[in-house]
């Protein structure tokens, strides 16, 4: 291993639920000790349970438990934790932990704090993918706060236009708006709505993407500006801007457009020498037409797919490079051809008084609930992913669809229903895959 | 698909438990229909639930349910099934039950009844195996139920022999005799156990072979005599001859054994134009030195390691082979480098009160037990196989390990304990492997 690992390393997981018993499981693989942090909520988890040590660090809420820098930082300074894995969600991009724990001379299992801050801040972002030669969508020239600065550059870029926060994330703070009509009004809707939650008042403008894909690539790099490109996914699959079905690779992207939207990836992540693994977020409306959105620079929840792939343990990796690794030490194994994720969400809170998860060959489950566990109404509604791999894409849905058939879930509401009407779906099974990003919010449930 | 496929082709699974579950996906990947058959004790079972159709075929008891030939016809008749698969154990080699399939023009899922009786029949299968150039042990020319004459051929090979039943297996009706002395009173010993349960009084004799490994090769056949090798399993961590841990490939076997082992086995299967898949048992005692012990004409327990680093679905091509199919139409997927299987066993009967089966990357599951299951106590005690992957052995191992340390079952007693202490026991994990067939049962329990 690298330089920073010693014997007895220690990995505190600042994150709950499947990721965290994901997490749990990739630093045991690599010899090293666990720390598990936990809300009140939380006592009888699984990633408490499978941890070597825990630190409760708050009661149920998100604010004073898992987004409690202070009490973490604590519970990693009493446990002599070497290093942190913020997962996803939580503290996984907030520039200022990631600082924070740098500075307690703390191995960040991530980016640095600087590049998560300048991924993190969506101007700065964009002028920076602009500049590295990845195809961007027409914006706004900068941020603004004020409506009638919004209404003008509206005008410029031509109706229709999406308003985004730039605090925002999976939706939130986010309108469509299709005319100067409406404008004003979604403008404050969506400004109060952002500001309710993160307090940040800034918005930017992005030409209408009319009926695209999302198709994202996952990256892995070493701070050395070496990295590598492990292939794309296909996230199209949305309720309410939620991903619900991911596959890898996409079928319906076409190879040149693919070839590039790579390339233009990996050039970026070279060019800011970035460590870890990191996910460059585009819509996709046909060949030669794709536009960065984002980069989220943490692990996603759809890692998985990209795992059975590319044959690298994602999670694994992160810990590796985070510690000084060189990519080329990264180790590859079996790739399998297509890999698709179903997220099975509790839809009410409640205890899980039946539970029988789908086995088997081509199959894998990632999930911290067991029958008799209290699905708390605290946090993210996700509870188990169904991960299906195959020669084909064709065979890879049908095993999905065996799998979701297998499964039982009692006790609490869940989407099963709604994954299985998907994957059967003629618009989503076909070859000609006839899905966009806002096909399940309005075609389908019609 | 091969002719005799049509629409809506019906499979009828002859068996229970975990093996049953597994043949009802594959077929279900086919895109046919599922037949259940199931004892009384079995009416909740999990291939109960999950086949498209189930018919009851008797009681508890083995002999009048899944040993019932009569009711399972019966119930292919019934249900108009095109077809059934044995599973193992019950009537997978029964060259009778087999035959009756054939003459009621349904497809056996299992090569022909002919070659069932003739590798069921071990004088006939020694000699067989000996002429297509197999080496076998040393043995007795023919079978005797004779104690006297058993007495003189024994003499003849030379002691320790081992003494064996015909109709025996795991371990029934098997004595190593070490001289003379005791030659007559084990025979009498292990004749009355033979006839006690299968009511076969002959016996047969081997040298023999001291501290071997168990090493089987995997085959698969179309009939036509094209035939493929899957690689090695080693076997060699065995309870009282019961397989307790399989890994695939066998990282002791050197390389030119190997080569030779897999081509005299490939050579024997397409001389007999063997159809489906196949096992060839084999002892090995280090470079070179390597008996045939048997051919096992069904799926084994352990096939599913095989799978992982062969890339082929078994049970699939079993299916699809019985239908016609050619050896070359057969798919390969993605291949593990390494695969180790854990047999998870309940050592008591009663109802499994809790229970949490391990998840993640490279853990297969295979099981048809769920929370609330009642293990019945007339049936095979193994209730769950992990099977992990990985890209070395060392790395497999781990992460078996990490899965069984995640395990629990509550309510039944079972063999967690002494797997966990096979897989980290020094002789086993060592890459100078110190075990032999005996070591469990002698060398680590002292």
């Amino acid at each position: 291993m690298g330089e920073k690992f010693v014997d007895n390393f220690k990995v505190l997981i600042a994150n709950r639920g499947e990721i965290a018993v994901r997490i749990i499981r990739a630093v045991k693989m690599l010899g090293f000790q666990t720390v598990a942090v936990y809300s009140s909520a939380d006592k009888d988890s699984l990633h408490v349970a499978m941890a070597d040590e825990s630190v409760q660090i708050g009661p149920s809420n998100v604010a004073d438990s898992y987004l409690n820098q202070k009490a973490i930082l604590a519970a990693a300074e009493i446990t002599h934790a070497d290093a942190i894995h913020p997962g996803y969600g939580f503290l996984s991009e907030n520039p200022n932990f990631a600082k924070q724990v740098e500075e307690m001379g703390i191995v960040f299992i991530g980016p640095t704090s600087e590049v998560i801050a300048q991924m993190g801040d969506k101007e700065k972002a964009r002028q920076f993918m602009s500049e590295a030669g990845v195809p961007i969508v027409s914006g706004s020239d900068s941020f603004f706060e004020d409506v009638d600065i919004g209404f003008k550059q509206a005008k410029k870029i031509g109706y229709p236009v999406m308003l985004k926060s730039v605090a925002g994330g999976g939706g939130k703070g986010m309108r469509l708006v299709s005319n100067q009509d409406s404008f004003k009004s979604l403008f404050e809707v969506a400004q109060s709505e952002i500001m309710a939650s993160v307090g940040d008042p800034r918005m930017y403008l992005e030409k209408f993407v009319s009926k695209p894909r999302h198709i994202e690539v996952q990256i892995l790099g070493d701070g050395l500006g070496n990295a590598i490109v492990l292939g794309e996914r296909d996230c199209t699959i949305q309720s309410h801007h939620q991903k619900v079905i991911e596959e890898a690779p996409s079928h319906l992207l076409d190879e040149t457009t693919r070839k590039k939207m790579l390339a233009v990836s990996l050039n970026a992540v070279k060019r800011m020498a970035y460590r870890s693994a990191g996910t460059f977020e585009f819509l996709y409306q046909g060949p030669g037409k794709f536009y960065f959105m984002e980069m989220n620079t943490r692990i996603q929840v759809e890692h998985a797919i990209s795992e059975e792939v590319s044959g690298i343990d994602i999670v694994s990796a992160q810990i590796q490079l985070a510690s000084g690794r060189n990519i080329n030490d990264i180790s590859i194994g079996s790739k399998n051809n297509y890999a698709i994720e179903a997220r099975v969400s509790a839809l009410s809170a409640g205890t899980i008084t039946g539970l029988h998860l789908p086995t088997g060959l081509g199959i894998r489950i990632e999930t911290a609930v067991y029958q008799g566990y209290k699905v708390p109404p605290y946090y993210d509604a996700m509870i188990v992913k169904i991960i299906a791999t195959g020669m084909t894409r064709h065979e890879t849905l049908k095993r999905l669809q065996i799998a979701i058939e297998e499964t039982v879930i009692l006790g609490v509401d869940t989407n099963l229903d709604l994954l299985m009407r998907i994957i059967i779906h003629p618009d989503y099974m076909s070859d000609k895959n006839k899905t966009d990003i806002d096909w399940l919010d309005f075609q389908m449930k019609e």
